[in-house]
């Protein structure tokens, strides 16, 4: 298997993990389960190939995934009341998903010889639209949107990261690594340490 | 026409009258009603020709399933007033348009020859995801996620009759039926009686 | 460049600028704004390639366009608030973009020699989808279900009257002049006049 195939198998691993918490929040039943872990693990890669006309989607071509997103989905219908703090596990596993997911697209663009700023946007795209349609759905706020923490900027660095390293570098693994080592670290270092960007605040609007 | 072609008409039909009651309820003017009707009916197919990349997507192939959207939403907004209860008409049509969808999506994907978790997944997306999209742009809470109903876990016990029939039994109108029937049954089963999969429910979360 | 192209082009540069006033009201980082922005200016016509099955979709062609939305929205970031209203300024962009994405998007329909019926559809999703977009993902009241306004209704009339120009009197500049002035005119008359169409509204629901 590809190092990409194995970054996709990765992040819909943790982002059906991610979903599948969500679920637990909402009380949902074991279908509803399984519904938006697929929806959270394959959403962002499916946008992806969809944008980039790769035919057919990746987990229609390898099944495979289904089965994984599923699995994680079941493990933690069963689990998930054993934890201290489901929010807390569901933002760091986020992270983790996030930091697979940026180089799983950035790479697939890459790969297809897309000129930069097409692979970063795929970089974000995959890394950033499965939680963002899981959020929607569910009806929260979006953790893309939460003020304050580095989440698309991290995906933005991250994706940056991949496209410098493999064009100045080394492509192949050394740059799928600096994808998800810098957009792990952007998005934990938010987390941890209240990294941020400066946000735009206005003077008070006069209407 | 083929069944599969009727059965879109069938779900269009129907699921547009459910987006025209949305529209009814939201009191939108008569092109807002034509805009979720179109939203509605053609959301879950649209999304699986997308996915299963089918071109062109079926209404562009064939425009009259446009003119029998908006001639749904058309009847709707001269008479939805006549209705004891439009949200009890809604929920119920609404039931029918997923009967219908399921194996519109699920038979498709079979024709395709692709194996079962495709044909089941392609048949909860093209029953689900028109009425998900209703609900999240008019801003209601998806009926796919109201808790203690069976909806996208009927969609998926119909998707299954479907593959399991025409694997084992026969393709083409049984297969059909089984899908349309084991949905709808179940549907209908937990709004008359409240069927219903054990949620989940935690221990009350320590944070 | 071709006048669909300019066209494109104009829409996304002000679908980005009110993408970026949205995103100054909900107080984001620049990344953030880089983000709504893409998203507003470019989902429309996204929406519409993939649905007429384009390829490459027109930004992935052209990255061009990705560096005029993320130079939109850099300069709302820095400009926001010298403005009187950010969200008059931002309803009356959008009046622009609205009137300039319709004739985009059923323009490149007729093009591909579409059927009537397909033509003002992909000029209502090219118009509509994008601002729809934007206002789900940041958890607003879309403008496009705003009641007692044009905005579908908008989109309609100018695509219409971009076909039955193209069809009866010329096609090319003239008839995308016409798409884009009935589309501004009917939205733009609606904010300022109040025109409406009659909206639904029934006697009082009995349950």
């Amino acid at each position: 298997m590809s190092w990409l195939a194995l970054l996709d198998f990765g992040s819909v691993l943790i982002f059906a993990l991610t979903g599948a918490l969500v679920a637990s929040r909402a009380q949902m039943d074991p279908v509803g389960f399984l519904f938006i872990a697929c929806l959270t693990a394959m959403g962002g890669g499916t946008l992806r190939d969809v944008l980039l006309d790769r035919n057919p989607v990746f987990w229609i071509a390898q099944p495979t995934y289904i089965a994984v997103a599923c699995g994680a989905a079941i493990v933690v219908f069963f689990t998930a009341h054993l934890l201290e703090s489901r929010l807390r596990t569901l933002v760091w596993l986020d992270s983790f998903a996030l930091a697979i997911a940026v180089p799983a697209g950035a790479g697939v663009a890459l790969d297809l010889g897309a000129p930069a700023p097409i692979v970063v946007l795929m970089g974000m795209i995959t890394g950033c639209m499965g939680g963002l349609m899981r959020d929607v759905v569910v009806g929260d706020v979006p953790v893309v949107l939460k003020q304050g923490e580095l989440y698309v900027s991290a995906a933005f660095g991250g994706a940056l990261a991949l496209w410098v390293t493999s064009t100045y570098v080394a492509t192949g693994l050394p740059a799928l690594a600096a994808g998800a080592g810098i957009t792990w670290i952007l998005r934990a270092g938010s987390l941890a340490f209240g990294w941020q960007l400066p946000t735009y605040r206005s003077t008070p609007p006069k209407s």
